[in-house]
């Protein structure tokens, strides 16, 4: 028999933040670093997380997650947002700016925190490293773990990204449901809807809008993607193409669409009387753009940040994964690893089966994972088998948060702060 | 012991149609009627629908719900739009357009129609109305029967319109997620979120995103409705304060809200290089009306359909509401009412109790009942206590549809056409 050895360590705390934007799952992973923290408390005495993300780890503004209760914490699991706040912040390089950096460290062995969770994109994971970087080279090594958060599914490495099977799933649900209601009336009023969506490099989550159709002549009849250049002649004549034959044309387009000479779409739009870039997004811009050629009744709709906050539509899978991510980045760092990520490693497609692994955080950070051209049809309008059977997946299950009054009830954290060790502040 | 007279009546068919914009429930009404219906086969031996709605009457498309299954017919209560088609068509006044009305008459005589279920809000009341004058008035009476529907919520006599329930907890949701997101991040980010809803000449859709909050600085923080009129200078002051009180602001605004003058604001916005009018909604025309006056970085969604069609997070009274108004529709028409619809009444607000009345066509047609005065804050942004009770039971309760591959099931009927009678076609 095989016995353990025991490593007898100091527990140390660990500090965890939310970076970049927000997604309906993002607590979820912070539910899964905190709940597995408390089961580790000889390695892990407390969680301190950042309020307003790394912003509050620069002003040492901390947040004593040991003050909140079990119950408070499992509701972070079905609350969508940045329970602790996230920040648009991202660090500069490390010979730019070391002055934050070293404050970071500073701040960290004024509260003992020996463990670093960053709970974002690939701009935060590239931070990550560095803080990893900059523990050793100033004497103060801490274990920094990634914990991958986007609804832009456009991580490396890592199959899918927590956030993106939630967004996935609403905006393939709201498709379906706007292309019964634009169908149901074509034939008096509108005929031309379109529905404008998150992703400015990466077409990800106007690709999952594809899974609201399942037959030929089912909506949405044309999906714009960031990948694919727009060609104006092309789209107007599939529009219209499309109206003859069903009756109606549902158009998904992401944000970041741009023509051939790489200009966003949106910024082809109007200017006010001042001169003022025009309002709207992409959404209305195309829209009218089939008014005016084709002379068809439109609607069209920006979904916003209501479709990544939509946890009341979440997927039970995304959720699921959120969680784990969580969970694997606080026993990655019980294990003693550094630098790393836990990844969703995919085994099977049809039944779907993944699993955890982990990569190197130097090779998440600064890398975007774009729509292959073979998950987009040869038209560039829509989404090829292959890509269904990578996205279907993602959007399994249901997750409801429990409702109270008609209303999902979401959990409000108390957010004791930390009593701050530093003398000096730090501006921003 | 009393015993029931038998009526002996030769059954004679129903002709129901969908009419105006569609909702997350009218095909719950539909599945009321019909469904009904096939419980009094001795009065009504079959239900023809319109395929979209009264064009398909005018032009003799009548859609055969008998060779539906009773699984179908049951799908229709979580199926939203209007799965018969409905039509923005209104018919014009008698004296105006007597060949419309002969003609309905005489596709009604050609099928036997003895009843006629007409779905929709006041116009299409006032439709039936004179439907079933004209029947009188050419010797061939018919039963007119309405079935309340409109998102509008503005019908009078009845407590509130199917239709409504349902935008208003999704708006009430959605708020509530997005505003999370916003308070999340805005400190570093977006300060200013607004989300433009549905609702013309009444604010019943705003008013309804006031159930997001629940104590104060809850947001939303602004909600502005068409029963106000904007002033820039109060709401930029409002503005400014939510932002410096709360760290942000969220809006909620009407489609149909205008200034003093009486002009929409949606009309203020921009126009194009050729002189077009500007591409957006009201949304984005008052959020970068902050930004100019404010410098907030700003955000802002547009639900449009997306609101009406949300099946998916329906409220399960109002899909109760829907069924009930249809099947005591046919029940209506058996007992030999004519020129009637069945309205909701309040009963109690807390606990919330419920039942059905009636009230003539005639008082409903044409009649907008929009957001009293005392519904509305005194500052005009915002909901008193008493619109919330009003507001919360109709939003009361969660209706799921089923999911196959993480996407709701929706039912796509057969929709057969009967055997024309007719020899000569109608031009609309």
């Amino acid at each position: 028999m095989k016995r353990q050895p025991i490593v007898r360590m100091r527990p140390r705390n660990a500090f965890y933040a939310q970076s970049g934007g927000v997604t309906a799952v993002i607590n979820a992973s912070a539910c899964g670093v905190i709940e597995t923290a408390r089961r580790h408390k000889r390695v892990i005495a407390n969680v301190y997380a950042g309020r307003d993300g790394i912003v509050g780890a620069l002003t040492e503004d901390l947040i004593d997650t040991g003050r909140e209760s079990a119950a408070a914490i499992r509701g972070l699991r079905h609350t969508p947002a940045g329970a602790f706040g996230s920040a648009r912040y991202k660090l500069a390089g490390l010979e730019k700016n070391r002055a934050q950096y070293e404050r970071l460290i500073e701040v960290f062995r004024a509260h003992d925190i020996g463990y670093f969770f960053y709970n974002g994109g690939n701009d935060s994971m590239d931070t990550a490293h560095k803080v990893s970087e900059i523990g050793r080279l100033l004497g103060y090594p801490i274990a920094c773990i990634g914990v991958p958060k986007t609804v832009d599914n456009d991580l490396p490495i890592t199959d899918c990204c927590p956030g993106f099977g939630s967004v996935a799933k609403y905006i393939a649900i709201s498709t379906r449901e706007a292309a019964l209601d634009v169908a149901s009336m074509a034939r008096t009023s509108t005929k031309v809807f379109v529905l404008e969506v998150m992703g400015r490099h990466a077409g990800w989550i106007a690709a999952a809008a594809g899974l609201a159709g399942q037959k030929a002549g089912d909506a949405p009849h044309i999906i714009l993607f960031p990948e694919i250049a727009f060609d104006r002649e092309q789209f107007l004549a599939k529009v219209k193409g499309s109206v003859q034959r069903c009756g109606y044309c549902v158009i998904v387009v992401s944000e970041g669409v741009r023509d051939a000479s790489g200009k966003f779409l949106a910024e082809a739009g109007t200017r006010d009387a001042f001169g003022h870039a025009q309002l709207g997004g992409v959404g209305p811009v195309v829209a009218q753009m089939t008014k005016e050629a084709l002379g068809y009744k439109f609607h069209w709709a920006v979904a916003d940040y209501l479709q990544r906050a939509a946890r009341h539509a979440a997927s039970a899978v995304d959720v699921k994964q959120a969680y784990a991510v969580g969970k694997a980045a606080v026993e990655f760092a019980v294990q003693g690893k550094n630098a790393v990520m836990p990844v969703i490693v995919r085994n099977s497609s049809m039944p779907y089966r993944w699993s955890i692994g982990e990569a190197p955080l130097e090779k998440i950070a600064n890398r975007e994972k774009k729509v292959p051209r073979t998950y987009i049809t040869a038209d560039g309008f829509g989404i090829t088998a292959a890509c269904r059977r990578y996205l279907s997946p993602l959007i399994g299950g249901e997750d409801y948060p429990p409702y109270r009054d008609g209303l999902p009830v979401y959990v409000e954290l108390k957010k004791i702060a930390v009593k701050r060790r530093l003398k000096q502040p730090f501006a921003l």
